[in-house]
């Protein structure tokens, strides 16, 4: 682990890695549709709702669209999604509250924990492609303990650009390879490596379900490989 | 208190407000004195340090000169201060280290116990012209409970200007109203209530020394006027 010693900040991707937005998403709209007595396949929901969330990134990515927020581009899925699955019914407010599950998503089981234990050592940071609002408000009902709440929303360009990782590191006035980018997505931490920063992979082999099978094997190429935040802290002390 | 009940989220000024710069200067640059054998008036060091820093933002703010952090801008008042005070024989490395001292300053006695009381209810940002490296280093080290940390430096104008208020209050996707600004200061209280911000003047008399005189007359035109941070958390609660 050469690169790792040098490493003073952790910058965490957030959807996946740090938060369970599927297993939260399913949760809290099954709760919704007893509530408002709609018939869904909330786990299909989910997954159609998060499966735009990159081509409406690439659109604006290639300038296509001017620059949204994650909340706009959640919002603008989410109203096509409403008439997809049928869903009809809801006031203005209800589909505004909607949309901000994304604000409310549960960290996985041993996320805080671990995170705990990395803050002792580490600067600890957001690097996502949330927007500020929904990572502070998400950190607070969570109590994820960052140090700094940083978004690509900052530097108004998505992960992977490299601006991302970049302005993430000159804005902790840090040196790229005293960052490490933790993901639970191998072509995130590409990028970030890409740029000079340090890279912990972390094993999420349920983010998308039981029965999608990721690729979570260990990869050389970065600089740790973890199961959990727990074993990375652990991996980190050494 | 009419405004004061639709906030949700609470932003600081830093300097002044929730730490003693001048006390915090003046106790680690005697120490350096010390160890170096350095025979200078430090109170009145850390004064001109202070001093030079409103006519430093002046500058850029007229755009004489080009967008730099609060970091560089000690320094550069750093650089006239060696030579004023016939400061010499500092390496770099000890110069960058003194010019960071505005990371390591202290808070004020209660400050920590009042933020833990204010975060019960409301989301706590920093609002400081002090930059992100700055602000997150001095939490870090002074286990200040920030929520979030917005520094002008996102919106790359410094307070007064109304970018930095408004452009918090949308980064936190809240109403100007539904944010109150905190600080000692009466000039950046009346700018963020034109912006349509709530305001909480907190009293520091000592922030200039024992011996300079601060108007800490509680105004009418506030929302809020309060003893401390403590003292604040209380009213906040009614």
């Amino acid at each position: 682990m050469p690169h790792a010693s040098a490493v003073r900040a952790l910058v965490f991707d957030v959807f996946g890695t740090v938060v369970d937005w599927r297993g939260s998403i399913i949760r809290e709209c099954r709760a919704l549709g007893r509530r408002a007595k709609l018939a869904v396949d909330w786990a299909a929901f989910a997954d159609a709702w998060r499966a735009g969330y990159r081509p409406a990134m690439a659109r604006v990515r290639s300038g296509e669209l001017p620059w949204m927020s994650i909340d706009q581009l959640h919002r603008m899925i989410l109203d096509e999604l409403l008439a997809r699955f049928d869903i009809v019914g809801l006031t203005e407010a209800q589909v505004d509250h909607l949309n901000r599950v994304w604000h409310r998503l549960e960290p996985w089981p041993e996320a805080r924990r671990g995170l705990a234990l990395l803050k002792r050592r580490y600067l600890l940071a957001t690097l996502s492609n949330g927007n500020m609002a929904l990572l502070v408000n998400m950190a607070k009902r969570a109590r994820l303990p960052w140090d700094c709440v940083l978004s690509a929303e900052l530097f108004r360009r998505y992960k992977p650009d490299p601006e991302t990782y970049l302005g993430a590191a000159a804005m902790l006035g840090l040196e790229p390879g005293e960052v490490m980018m933790v993901a639970a997505h191998k072509d995130d931490l590409r990028a970030a490596k890409a740029c000079g920063l340090a890279t912990a992979f972390v094993r999420r082999p349920r983010e998308r379900g039981p029965r999608v099978k990721l690729d979570v094997a260990p990869e050389p190429d970065f600089d740790v490989n973890a199961k959990d935040f727990v074993d990375l802290a652990a991996r980190m002390a050494k």
